[in-house]
């Protein structure tokens, strides 16, 4: 297998570049000046399907051939992409069963992008097939240095599909699971409802149903799919690792993205990169219009931030570098509304991701498209070709060539997609969901100033000061054994709904935290599910959303409820080095975790908000993502929308 | 038939229980620990199709054997269910046709519950097939007290199919209600957009048109529907009072449930019973967030006891005792927000339904399930075991087996389904649909400290000192001439859109009040939908939502509005003993009924808001919903959530 | 062809008509009232297909003759329709295939109107066979003066059609429209993605797409759509010329609607007509709740006005008298909620119709419907018969008889479909849609008092003192030489987004303006959508929603933001006689105008909130649709909801 060496030597630059939209005799300028803007790697052929391949069978390269010789002429390096996002128009029409259905029973149709089942066989076949052929021609060309597989996987609600393809694998993914359906009724608790199955075959994907299906069954289908695309992955990279030796394979993941579990998806890569597009993904995840006004013209650092921390780190032994694949460098075109970024915001993404262990940042994308969907979506060069105002700002920065040192925080954060899918099918409480919880923990740390890592529960998680697991829903024997052991070394934090669920997706028959109450110390009361508008006190602090309380078995309660049904019942316990927090409130875990960090020898600084810092190697990088200036904690004053780097 | 005598002599307890998701070695000690908590009844095997025949035709009874013994040897009685809610997955892959299809035209698929046609003939053959046998091997047994039909009539919008069973059966039911379909086109108006039919066949359900359908179309769709449930009842029902002798026979329905007729649907019963679930209602039925939050932990105290009013009332002859087969006793799983309540709310609820003229409250569920859809929802059990805040406040209750005494309330509220199918099938005017209206009526009477019984205005309706008709939208020559009968001894008021339609859906030729013209002394002139924010007055009285005015017939003005369009025109309307009020606004409604009740010997209390008071035999019942304390009108203290009980 | 002439000798009224909803006997009487309020026109025989043809070559015209004859009775001219909007069940029954298909995929039912494809051949012919019956037996009738085909083409989103028949005739039009798919791949941009497409066969209608369609894709279907609209009219127009020699045809159209290109819908047709529900459209159309509240019941007046300006504009030679063919006068039915007009409104919107040139108004309808879907509009008799609110206005109208001048505006606004379709496909910021930005334009227009023609870019522009396009979005060098060519004598004003596609939907390969770049003195640096609450400025104006900034080619910035990412850059550049404005901002807007009006000699006067003037051949109306009293420039004062005249 490659590896990931060669990116990490120094920082550098890229772009995604689309020859394709654009007459050949501007190539050779485009090349130009890319390398006089500094940038080292052009990804390319992404989506270009239809113009390799006109007709099934019927092979075009001279105009790839091209394309990467012209690149290549100016030293420019090449990263190439399996153009499977996008089978033309002709196979679909060939094969229309290869053509997802949403969970309305709609067929969805060839016009855009991502219109396949990738559980179907006959569009596995063509996946592998195309593959085959571009690296067959490219595999080895001394340009090309790296493969993206696909684009975006689940990109459009495409993770799960609920046609005749994904029906059928599912039928035999969950039979080599459960071997009877006796097993299954069980692990599901099919006796409620009459919801037992005689057979495998009088089971359907968990949509249409009456009522909300049976929450175990849509985590055995998110299960499923999440292990579908991944094998999709599995067939090409295979295909890579033959025909491209001593090339590293990626994939572009997304921000914030819940359907397919990365960990599992990323074990066949080398490294993993992501798209970010600050101001889009505000509109999407910022949790209310006052946070999205807020930062519409900058982005919300830490929903940046956090994404970096978790892409860098989805590989079982620890971090690695990873990439920005898409770093958008203007407006996009697909948010309910685009505004423009304001003045810096580029230059300060870019020094975000450096800080937080990018190793390579390449922007989306070339030129401006003049046609078809992205004709509204920026890129470092205009419509008109005149170098845009993000482009500006690539052009001026100055922490090209930093090494690429690696990042160590004293904090990880435990994550993990499964415990996502049980919690988000039922949040029971509006605004209760995974990332909020996650996030609300995520965003104290890190407006403590502390850096952290984002890890899954069964990868290496040695050597921490301090393990925070704030949303880890499924719990079995398995992960409550290693949580113990790791306890014994290390201050743990957990918090509400901490083990609510076996693997199966059943509450544990002694209720929550079933296997972690020795740790714990406690064992659960009551939620209570806060409707908008109605919240509790503990002490000083309001809580919002979600609060619940328990009973003590061991544990010491360090903070109780002062009004409201829980009133005088544990809001949170200590019991030896497990720490429980119930309450949805930031001050409140603020206020814990000052303590726990100083505690475990973590220096804390409280930071004004927008204001965050990030260490890599013997660098520390503020950055003030207000779009006014601000005082630093050393007395020194950083500009609106702006960094500074200071050596430690 | 059976009597509901038994169940009256004083009031008891309940609770409904699911044996088999537990496994057997926790049967005894549940039985015991449920006489202990000084429970009576125990309702069982709701649901448990799939355990009582695995496959088609292979029984096993067994279990249901001993779960009954192991209740009967605790001297509970069993209440059993006909499992039809719930068709197992082998009946609905060899049948699917089963299967109910939504009006969006998507079948509705396996998965939760209630995934039946009513009007399939196949389900019908197994739903009797399946009743025959529960009927045939309990319905003798000693420890058997009563029959629950299936669960929640129309639950998840499931009264209404809009696939080829209920196509076809609608297509019958049209042909025999009309003989001819020029019959059909004159009662539905179809010279208006050649919407005439030639032929019974040409007819399918209201789904799917371009624009809104005609609401006569709508109306005899809801009323076919309406009927295919009471008939689908009505043959479990025969079967049961075959096999079961002796044994009364009831239906759990559900809070503000419209989609079928419940004076129909009760009519083969010995008793009614519904399901209160106070805090998930409040956030499904509250008009406004404020109101969401204002009882967000204790429910709304008019939606929930007029429910109690409607399920007493629901019998030709007048009142009978009900059950609350369920009584929510902690959180819910399935509203947007699930806060815990107050405490003391489930004590106030019981004491609510008592007082309401309940004979038993049932609590939903014995222990909180720990597998599929309902695991996030409360029990008197923890999942643990523990007895839940909900399950103490049961343990201390003072109330059980005081007598079940009748309810005699002063004042009648007519109500009926047809009229709010119409009525909500065109509401104009955002806001203004058909409950709103009639809980606008019932909450000023309740607020004045009155009883009401609600009734059917084809039932028995004399003997009141004043009758209420909110919103009857539909009147006839028929209906018209019972209450001028009426009016000849009882004070009548009728509200706003009072006898808008005939039978069928049309207007009147001589428009709103049709054949009650000379009863009410007036004709309708204009109504005036008041859009959010728009408002009249009617003297120092704000109108909200809906206005309307009339020209005199007879009838004297005694309010008028007093600016917008109908300014100086007649707001209400009196003549001799009948009284119409044309405005949404609850203080000239409380302003007319003062007056009118004074009339008529009725003594009527301002209550603080929060505050109710309910009579039932010699005591009555004073309930306080703030989470504060209140002083009541004879100078006591009533503690926040609670209530209190006095001879009268 | 037929021409108007006759219909502007004075301003007349009108009324619809549908003796089929009502008995014989009363048919007499109410020719008398109309006769008697003053009406001349009847419109009839509207959907009333199943009772001309009950099955399927089985004609009953008897009731049409007697209802022809009642009416001429009183010397009431009759406008005859086609029935089309509402083909029979039968017809619905033996052909299936004619029913349209929605967006979703959904095939939408028979069971109001408009349940036709307008592309399905089947249609078509029966189409073509009733319009030649109809036609035939009353083509020359001496009281049929004219007729209006089928009703409100693509109400109910009814233009556009996903089925079969739409597809297969898209293909043909693409075909058609292109000759080659290298053509169309090449005009659609459909490098990118793989969209190529290698046969006209595997293009579909562009719903159900995984993810936006293509907008050039969407853009063609739009046209396509259109003209399958116009061809549609275009049939029954030439059996109508045919058969019914000396008499005009016209269709209704509605009020902002952009589903297809009236001006080529337009051209087969002797003049426009449309239907004005002010109050409806005020909840539909207006663009805050605010806005929605403030004029509930008089409507907004630059809403109806436009379209009036807009309706009169339809022809390429300029302005024609117009007729509003349905005119609310009282509650709508279909709105969210339906207010009653304050008093006054009804006389208000006719004065105001006659001031925009309008010769005729006509009702609707006759008598409140007493069944089906409009059983809650009113009429001008209500259901009882009497004479309804604004039946009594119509009565004390004073303006009948006054001359139909026509109206001669020294400002052209310019509006074209296709600049809608791809304004509106991709919007890019919340509230930056094409009606807003045109409004925005127009309404400073008649704030100013000034009076605005409507035209197509295509047609005569000339003689005008100023010439504004607000949202001109394609433009192709055709357009693009005409508007240079305007400019020579003509100040011209564009707004934001002009010329920023090719006439295939692409952008420039130079940017926006493209072709435009020489007249307009600049070139787009950046735009910026501005979502809600996010606000720049320039100088003293406040900005919302968008904001572009250009780059100085000859042209000399006359206004610069002032914050925001664009600060410093111009936002109003003025070049000879051409100015463009790049910021949403009602005030800014007016100071521009304020000075180019000036500098042109139009006359300004700015208007009070609510008030606004218009003025026809020699006589100025003023229009106050506040609910208060106003003083007008000349010191006078005019009542609430109420106009006057005056000679100039």
């Amino acid at each position: 297998m490659a590896t990931p060496q060669d990116p990490r030597a120094a920082f550098t630059l890229g772009v995604c570049y689309y020859p394709e939209h654009w007459p050949r005799d501007r190539w050779p300028g485009y090349a130009r000046r890319m390398r006089e803007l500094g940038l080292t790697y052009v990804r390319i052929a992404e989506f270009a399907w239809s113009r390799m391949e006109p007709r099934h069978g019927e092979w075009d390269w001279g105009w790839l051939d091209d394309a990467i010789e012209t690149l290549a002429a100016e030293n420019l390096k090449v990263v190439l992409c399996t153009p499977t996002a996008t089978p033309p128009a002709w196979l679909i029409r060939a094969h229309p069963e290869i053509l997802p259905v949403d969970a309305e029973g709609r067929t969805r149709n060839f016009g855009s992008r991502k219109h396949y089942d990738h559980a179907s066989p006959v569009y596995r076949a063509h996946s592998s097939r195309i593959t085959e052929a571009i690296a067959a021609r490219y595999g080895e060309h001394p340009a090309v240095v790296g493969w993206q597989t696909d684009n975006e996987f689940g990109c459009h609600s495409t993770t799960r599909s609920y046609g005749p393809a994904s029906r059928d694998a599912f039928r035999v993914w969950l039979a080599e699971r459960y071997g009877t359906t006796e097993a299954l009724n069980e692990a599901w608790g099919n006796a409620f409802w009459s919801q037992e199955y005689g057979d495998f075959s009088e089971i359907d994907p968990p949509n249409l149903t009456v009522t909300d299906p049976n929450p175990s069954h849509v985590l055995d289908f998110a299960r499923f799919a999440s292990d579908t695309v991944a094998t999709f992955q599995e067939e090409q990279v295979a295909i890579l690792r033959r025909l491209s030796p001593g090339r590293w394979v990626t994939h572009n993941f997304m921000m914030h993205f819940g359907e397919f579990d990365h960990y599992r998806a990323a074990e066949c890569l080398d490294f993993a990169t992501w798209d970010s597009y600050p101001l889009g993904q505000v509109e999407r995840f910022a949790t209310s219009e006052v946070e999205k006004l807020r930062w519409a013209r900058t982005g919300q650092p830490d929903l940046i931030s956090f994404n970096h921390d978790l892409y860098r780190g989805l590989f079982a032994g620890g971090n690695r570098g990873f990439w920005v694949m898409e770093q958008g460098a203007g407006q996009v075109n697909w948010a309910p509304s685009n505004p423009l970024p304001a003045r810096g915001a580029v230059a300060l993404w870019t020094a975000q991701a450096r800080a937080h262990g990018a190793d390579v940042v390449s922007y989306f994308r070339w030129r401006a498209a003049t046609v078809a969907q992205e004709l509204m979506h920026s890129g470092l060069l205009r419509h008109d070709e005149t170098l845009d105002r993000g482009g500006e700002e690539v052009a001026a920065l100055e922490i090209v060539g930093l090494p690429n040192e690696p990042v160590r925080a004293p904090v990880a954060l435990l994550h993990d997609y499964e415990s996502l899918w049980a919690y988000d099918e039922q949040p029971h409480s509006a605004g209760a969901d995974y990332w909020g919880q996650l996030m609300l923990f995520y965003s104290v740390l890190r407006a403590l100033g502390v850096d952290v890592d984002v890890r899954h529960p069964e990868h290496d998680i040695t050597g921490y000061r301090l393990v925070v697991a704030p949303a880890l829903q499924l719990v079995g024997e398995e992960r409550a054994h290693r949580l113990t052991e790791l306890a014994r070394t290390t201050p743990l934090v957990v918090g509400p709904r901490t083990a609510y669920r076996t693997p199966t997706g059943r509450v544990h028959e002694d209720g929550q935290p079933g296997p972690l109450r020795g740790l714990l110390g406690l064992s659960m009361r009551n939620f209570d599910g806060l409707r908008p508008g109605l919240t509790v006190r503990v002490g000083a602090h309001e809580v919002v959303t979600w609060a619940e309380s328990y009973a003590l078995r061991g544990g010491e309660a360090t903070h109780t409820y002062d009004n409201g049904p829980l009133v005088g019942e544990p809001a949170v316990v200590r019991h030896g080095a497990a720490t429980t927090i119930g309450a949805w409130s930031p001050t409140l875990i603020t206020e814990v975790f000052t303590g726990l960090l100083a505690e475990a020898g973590v220096p804390t600084t409280p930071l004004l908000d927008g204001v965050r810092v990030a260490r890599r190697g013997g660098m520390e990088t503020w950055l003030n993502f207000n779009e006014t200036p601000v005082t630093l904690p050393d007395g020194s004053t950083l500009g609106p929308v702006s960094f500074e780097q200071q050596r430690t």
